[in-house]
């Protein structure tokens, strides 16, 4: 553990500090060059887009951009460690987007006094980006800042922590459910946690055929339900008119197990008393809330997955995040609404179904990955989710109306 | 001129749009890689960083991004025509820094009702960058804007529309003088224009010996003098206590005129009248304030220089921002404080004297330059400007007692 510590200090400092540049994309080299770049050329593409807003995608590097913002709230599993502390998170996200779908992308971080302060600061200079990718910000205020920015911002504002995990958790759970031979409007799901990832991924299930009242979510005081006064709006909307007061009330039976809270919360005896044919979804990262081996020990009819690279069915963001903003960008989506959110899950469920290439086989390590049990969500390296996730979001923002510009012609078909 | 103008228009659009792009800097293939970069391995300097916010010049980008801040209210000759429409100028700037000193740049445009709402928001990202430069902010609110920024922010900011441009007109004027076998102190200044570029210019030359009574400053009414009362308090600097009202009335032997005014205000007339061995920067751009044919046509004692690269004695701010952004950030200097502005002049300054390197004749596409009336100032091309400006102003940094690290062994020496 030192060692890989240190290598990931090593990986930041050396050769340079930090993971992105940012880089000249066009000729830059003589005195004629710079004249069209700069003073006096550069004077033409500026009288444009005075002329009409949307050149700005025509003639400047905004259409390719995302900016990912965090106040550093809630950075990973560490907490409130501020916005300067966030900036490795942030540029590795960045990179992220650069790796997954050629994105450009640049981190900010943002100190704030009031949530909002943080809200204007980030609607000031939204116009610079082609979209903005929110990130590490704690809830209950990711709501409140989401939704403002939504409504104040002429790009797509996306976070990710929400949605994100909600996209890949959802595409992961109807597959497990189809696996395991249950309809997801029938089953009865227990969510650990009542963060930011939980609410999304409780609503976005709901979208997909869940019921509400199936719902069982978990804070640090136990069962959310009706006759708490301790809710805020956003844990209130499941408020579950029950009795059942612990987690050992609502597991019992329970056919989803969602875990979005921290290590080893799920003992294997909870485990032991969920319905036949069980998907637990362990998310809380590196340790989630039982570990697998544990889980698979008391129950063989299980499926499960988990926010570790290690372990199969691996619940992570990058299968969503760099290709609903590569798709929402390509076709100028004014936001990223629910019917995008869909066609992602669809497009990433779908996706587990199909044979695997040998290249994916390979990056993972693995002889051979069959849609079953132990595969129900794609590779984060296989080269097909950029152009299924992106050409599902493109189509569906289109269709949805919330499009810019056309689909353009054979979008991300091979 | 139409040629042109596509010409600049294309540039900009093809093969794809804008000039700058954000790229990886580290490896990021494998699965390995990525865990190095972000989840888990990114929580070592998370938590470095937390522990001691120094360490973000270690582990991140910060220590070589520059960011490129516009509200689009002073768009080169333009005017006011809005954040959106500056951004290829911001864009256009982040290039120069990558092209001449190596800074990763970005540019961000700003949206904002009020000039403290401006002010707020700079502040609340400022810990993004390394540094911070401000550009094509409309006078006075830059002064304000400006100062507020120095004191909120924990890194350099610096509107380079003022004190760039005074810089490199410091530079060129006090070679200028000396070719005249003038002294600054004894210099009679006429300024056309009173506005952020204005102000600076002049304030910088009295720090390098100027008299201030012997600066006359006009704007759109005429002299600036102590009887006027439609002042702001950054004009009142410079109110004469003078009888003199009119252009005619200061240009009367006068030994120097420097014009960041506006196309064709300055008469042959003006010129003719002016002391023996004038000196004339008519800075204004494209359009200069008198052509430099004209003026050198009723003047063969004239030392004359503009904005524009085919004349001799450009002034050009890119002669100073890259590397006074280089030599600050590589000392981790607090602020760009005067003593380092006047280094910055000393080294453009002594530039000038030295032969030339035939490269930069290429470039420049004459076969000699030598210091004398039409060779004042460095051309913009010359590589040695990198490490003589920075290393002058990162000196000049350590010595004023505003870096934070020492510096560097052979820092920029050849």
């Amino acid at each position: 553990m030192t060692d890989f510590r240190q290598q990931a200090l090593d990986y930041h400092a050396f050769p340079k500090p930090g993971k992105i540049s940012v880089e000249i994309s066009k000729p830059a080299e003589t005195a004629k060059d710079l004249a069209l770049a700069y003073s006096p050329g550069v004077a033409e593409p500026v009288r444009e887009i005075a002329a009409d807003p949307e050149n700005a995608y025509k003639y400047t590097a905004k259409g390719n951009l995302v900016a990912v913002i965090s106040n550093g709230t809630a950075i990973l599993g560490l907490g409130n460690l501020g916005p300067l502390a966030s900036k490795p998170v942030m540029e590795g996200k960045a990179l992220l987007f650069k790796r997954f779908a050629n994105l450009d992308s640049i981190d900010i971080e943002v100190k704030h006094r009031t949530t909002e302060e943080f809200i204007q600061t980030v609607a000031a200079i939204a116009d610079t980006f082609g979209g903005i990718n929110l990130e590490d910000i704690k809830a209950p205020e990711c709501f409140e800042i989401e939704k403002a920015l939504i409504e104040r911002c002429n790009v797509p504002v996306f976070h990710d922590d929400q949605h994100g995990t909600a996209i890949v958790t959802a595409a992961g759970m109807l597959n497990a459910l189809e696996i395991q031979g249950k309809d997801i409007a029938d089953s009865r799901i227990v969510c650990m946690g009542a963060g930011a990832a939980a609410v999304a991924c409780m609503e976005l299930l709901i979208k997909c055929g869940a019921q509400r009242e199936n719902i069982y979510m978990l804070d640090r005081k136990g069962v959310i339900h009706t006759r708490r006064d301790d809710l805020n709006e956003y844990k209130e909307l499941f408020a579950n008119n029950t009795d059942k007061r612990t987690l050992e009330d609502v597991i019992t039976d329970a056919d989803v197990f969602v875990g979005v809270s921290g290590p080893d919360v799920l003992p294997a005896e909870a485990v032991a008393m969920m319905a036949e044919n069980p998907v637990i979804f362990a998310c809380s990262n590196p340790d989630p809330e039982i570990k697998p081996e544990l889980a698979h020990s008391v129950r063989q009819d299980l499926v499960m997955g988990t926010g570790r690279s290690d372990y199969p069915n691996q619940v992570n963001n990058v299968l969503c995040f760099p290709f609903i903003f590569r798709g929402a960008l390509d076709v100028r989506a004014s936001r990223i609404n629910d019917a995008m959110k869909v066609a992602a899950v669809e497009a990433i469920r779908s996706l587990a179904k199909e044979p695997v290439p040998q290249e994916v086989l390979v990056a993972a390590g693995v002889e051979a990955l069959e849609f079953g049990k132990h595969y129900v969500i794609p590779k984060p390296m296989d080269p097909r989710l950029l152009p299924r996730v992106a050409r599902a979001v493109a189509v569906a923002a289109v269709e949805s109306g919330v499009a810019g510009i056309a689909l353009p012609e054979n979008y991300m078909l091979d």
